[in-house]
């Protein structure tokens, strides 16, 4: 029961893709990443993700279109759509998912951390 | 499938303690609001509630003590926690809880929306 100051949890961390969770509620994780470069493509069968962009710019690939978001806007994606990050330079990211969510989806690579496996910081 | 523009959204409204709907995930809606004023005690008995300020500042008073949020900070109350929102100036947040939250938890009275009441935006 403290409360989250989220430029504090961003300057805590550098790597990129990697999220931490910040705060959990409903069986729900909040979590803070940073983003830059191409990520995969990937979907989550089971569960929508929220991406809100703290700072900076990122486009949300999708397989019919691009969407292109900046500080202050959010996008929901449903459960079983594909959809690949990108940020041309550094993006700092909320994500709101429930707390199975596995970071890379259906797919697994070197990316891929196990739900269970994320920080709390 | 649209992304959020959160300014967007709070510039289509005034009403104060009014939460409207802008998206929902995994059976939470992510809400925006107003505030101004001193609001009501009370609790969610089985819904945790997260306040994320987007502009202003805002108290979250809790028995034992108040938490002083300013934007870019959040909140979780857990359930059953009794909190009253106090605003002095006015204050948009953002709220992230089940779609089955009532505004005013255990409490009705004239500020009351049933969740299913609620608009989206």
């Amino acid at each position: 029961m403290e409360k989250v100051i989220l430029s504090s949890k961003l300057s805590s961390f550098s790597k990129h893709w990697v999220p931490k969770i910040v705060g959990e509620l409903n069986g729900q994780y909040v979590k803070v990443a940073k983003l830059q470069g191409e990520y995969v493509w990937h979907q989550h069968a089971q569960e929508d993700e929220l991406f809100l962009v703290l700072d900076g710019a990122m486009e949300l690939h999708l397989r019919d279109r691009v969407v292109q978001l900046r500080k202050g806007e959010l996008f929901i994606v449903p459960r079983g759509v594909e959809h690949k990050p990108v940020a041309h330079k550094e993006v700092a990211v909320l994500l709101f998912e429930p707390a199975t969510t596995r970071n890379t989806g259906n797919i697994e690579n070197e990316l891929t951390i196990e739900a269970g496996e994320l920080e709390k910081i």
